[in-house]
């Protein structure tokens, strides 16, 4: 006991161990693990996502798809399983999935000889488990689309596909995921490319102001690009150990799969053209992308737009004669609260009325990042108060409120909360982006300055690169380091690639990357 | 041309070919196909589910997402497939889920030394893709519950699961198809009974508030259970065929899952107990139950608070000088009307701008079903009035408003639809539901009195039974006639069996089914 008194008098205790400096993607899981966000599964890749982590991925869904729907887009539902046939349509795409697949290949099970249970009636064709719906979503369209009038096609999928994980993390790369995909037919390319660029920027929107993540966009180079598109645009996000991780890709598919599938239609002209599709998705590993992000050592921060539970109401119970009256005004104040709103939806209010011990209660909801705490005593009774604590800040750091003062300010806490988190990411990504002019200074930021701390880098380098593959390649092998984005709106101009003198048209952005 | 009016003149035209009472099944598919419900995809036994379709279920999720939300029940998400083993330990389970199996065995595709693609990298144990979580999820839970302060756990999941189907019907019965299944586990037999009900009496109300449909209430008998539950709660509808129409399932497991997953606790005595679970489960099916039982020789007919959109405005623009002032009008109208709310909710308007003729537009709505139709012309813009069409009546009772009426008037013209669908349905319902006390008048209920039309039989029997499967056996094989559900709550007492004329606790429901 005096032993741990000491400990905790040098470095105060946090509840994750270890801490984010110490081991981030041991941190990572452990948070995950403290918020009960999500477990592995017995299916080896597959993950359970607990009713916590899947609140936060539900409050994804309903912002993004009326983001969506605002657009003119509709939901709709295609078959989770692709014929081989058809998956192998188009060249570059098979290649780039045949190496991950769920294949099916009977449909049903019989007791064999020896009373085992095995797989019966093989099919025909094989099925593939859908890793993405380009192919047989494709092959639909080929039969609704006739003429220009069909179009555009502007629809989304909610759905689970699946590709193999031989090293899965939780969120970040698991066999099974769940996702949306859009997938759209225009009769332009300049309408299929403008549709690209305004799904990935309704992408950047949605993380930067719901999420509190800021993001660089642009596009992927030749090598990071989606296969079997023309243009892959994507965003991308730093984690707190400065490696990139991608948030969302928005493709232009040019007529590659229009031709692959026979979308064909009789343009104005009625001459008979191919389809100019696009094709867009953000994941699960988003839910892992805000816990990368916002999550310190004592657990996972919520901005308060994408929680489950906005504010949690403790009551604090100490003498059974108090206990009632104390509930009651916990109750009530929940009622009061949950009339309120913040960004036009009524706030979310939990009482937690466990028989547990205050601290345990207090110390679960700041590992599972719940925005703000309140805890009602029976001293609180009299005086009408309540104690405040805000995730955002140490946890400490309480402040007592009048009842009425919080219920006039819920709205503008919350809305603080959800800017400082954005504020305070964005101060750490641009503090760990550097422009880069020379190779040397390159090779530097990315080599670690601590051997035992390998993940420990520089973040994301702003460099000019002269376009080539082979350089990416090279950097790759060096350093692990590949371009996360080419940044288009962009007010630097052209210079010379670091690493060859060569022109440049503008600097990429390179890091490390989940 | 002289011939089709002719024949127009006899019988009124109707937009769906055959008509409902010509050849049922044939008009399904077509109400559907005329609707944009849904359609085959490639992939045997699967469908499509087109925006209009989708639509419907999206409401459908929300209401009962809500209901489920409002009994404490939380969403998440647990593995598409399942390990072989697991699958196999409950063993009524697996007997009666085994022939119908998507099974995976590889998990990647490779190019063989023909050329071809084929399955490759074979997995040790092969997944069976999910037709129900129960071994899954029960297998979860068995590591989250140590003690009954773990319990209840009330958890839902919206997912996909794969049922390999023989012969394929839209919504009805396909290979893989959208679902939400419950799985609670309960500390004691009486709580889990209590749950398993609740539930059950979720699904008639959604049922019954949502979608109009009334519905017979109570348990399954032995033989129609689910495999491995200890009893079945089930609610089932009228198609308009006379049929029945499973439309919701609600099962107390008792401790049979819990044993072959392993989920204990120590109970409040300090006793290791094996938990009490229930499953309980609603599907796309019910698409196809609204549109069975609400269809009619038009096409769909939607009750409104299930509808995608529920008011369509028809721009009428016969002059191209008056076109702008006309589309002008239209959405200023349904910028108002928007604003109104039916039920909570605002009222969903859609203009249809697209520059097709009126009738062809009409008619598009018709079949798909839109609750209300107002069409706008040039004239009435200077009288400010509307032409209202509600989707209850024949397509030619119009009825022309002032905009004002129309606006006051909007909520209450949905709420007359919704009650109207319901009370016709319950009509219809009634009127071919008839208690039988004996055996030759039962028998002459089910025969069909027209050979050409042997669909067209009686509807709904309620008739004493002994209780015996081996009956049940010997009316199936006759007049493939099931017992559908056993009341629970009804005034009905004891009497005889009317096959047997041993005695009979109180009539059951037989019918011919979906």
């Amino acid at each position: 006991m005096r032993f741990a008194m000491a400990a905790a008098s040098t470095v105060e205790k946090t509840a994750i161990t270890p801490r984010r400096a110490e081991d981030f993607p041991e941190w990572y899981q452990q948070v995950i693990r403290a918020a009960e966000l999500a477990e592995p599964s017995d299916v080896r890749g597959c993950m359970v996502i607990r009713p916590w982590g899947y609140g936060i991925w539900e409050n994804m869904q309903r912002q993004l798809d009326a983001m969506f729907r605002a657009t003119g887009h509709r939901n709709a539902y295609f078959p989770l399983f692709i014929p081989l046939s058809y998956f192998a349509k188009e060249a570059e795409h098979v290649e780039g999935f045949a190496k991950e697949c769920a294949v099916v290949t009977h449909s049903r099970l019989e007791v064999d000889a020896e009373g085992k249970m095995k797989p019966a009636s093989p099919l025909n064709e094989p099925l593939v488990v859908r890793p993405t719906s380009e192919t047989i979503i494709g092959a639909t369209y080929a039969k609704w689309v006739q003429s220009y009038r069909d179009l555009p096609i502007l629809i989304n999928q909610w759905a689970n596909v699946v590709r193999w994980e031989m090293r899965p993390r939780l969120f970040l790369r698991t066999t099974e995921f769940l996702w949306q995909e859009g997938h759209t037919v225009h009769e332009s390319e300049a309408e299929a490319r403008e549709e690209t660029k305004r799904m990935v920027d309704i992408y950047a929107t949605f993380v930067r102001d719901h999420c509190a993540i800021p993001v660089f966009g642009g596009e992927k180079s030749e090598s990071e690009k989606f296969p079997g598109a023309v243009q892959t645009l994507t965003i991308e996000a730093m984690a707190q150990d400065r490696k990139a991780i991608q948030a969302g890709t928005s493709h232009f598919l040019g007529q590659n799969f229009a031709k692959a599938s026979g979308i064909q239609f009789q343009n104005r002209e009625g001459k008979q053209e191919f389809g100019w599709t696009t094709s867009w998705g953000m994941t699960t590993r988003m839910v892992g992308t805000v816990v990368m992000t916002h999550g310190d050592d004592d657990g996972l921060i919520l901005p308060p737009r994408i929680a489950p539970t906005q504010v949690v109401i403790l009551p604090i119970t100490p003498k059974e004669e108090t206990r009632a009256r104390v509930l009651e005004m916990c109750d009530k104040l929940a009622a009061v609260l949950s009339a309120r709103k913040y960004v036009d939806l009524p706030i979310t209010v939990e009482v937690d009325r466990r028989d547990l011990g205050g601290g345990v209660k207090n110390w679960e909801w700041i590992k599972k990042g719940v925005p703000l705490r309140i805890e009602i005593g029976p001293r609180d009774l009299e005086k009408n108060s309540v104690e405040v604590s805000r995730r955002d800040q140490p946890v400490k750091a309480k402040q007592t409120m009048w009842m009425n003062e919080l219920l006039d300010r819920a709205p503008e806490l919350l809305a603080s909360i959800q800017q400082n988190l954005y504020d305070r990411a964005k101060k750490f990504r641009d503090e760990h982006t550097r422009k880069i002019d020379n190779r040397d200074k390159f090779y530097d930021f990315f080599t670690p300055k601590n051997a035992e701390k390998p993940e420990i880098h520089g973040g994301f380098a702003l460099a000019h690169w002269n376009g080539s593959r082979k350089v990416e390649e090279q950097i790759k092998n060096d350093l692990k380091v590949t371009i996360r984005v080419v940044p288009l709106d962009t007010d630097a101009g052209p210079g010379r690639c670091i690493f060859t003198g060569e022109p440049s048209a503008r600097p990429v952005v390179w890091a490390k990357s989940y």
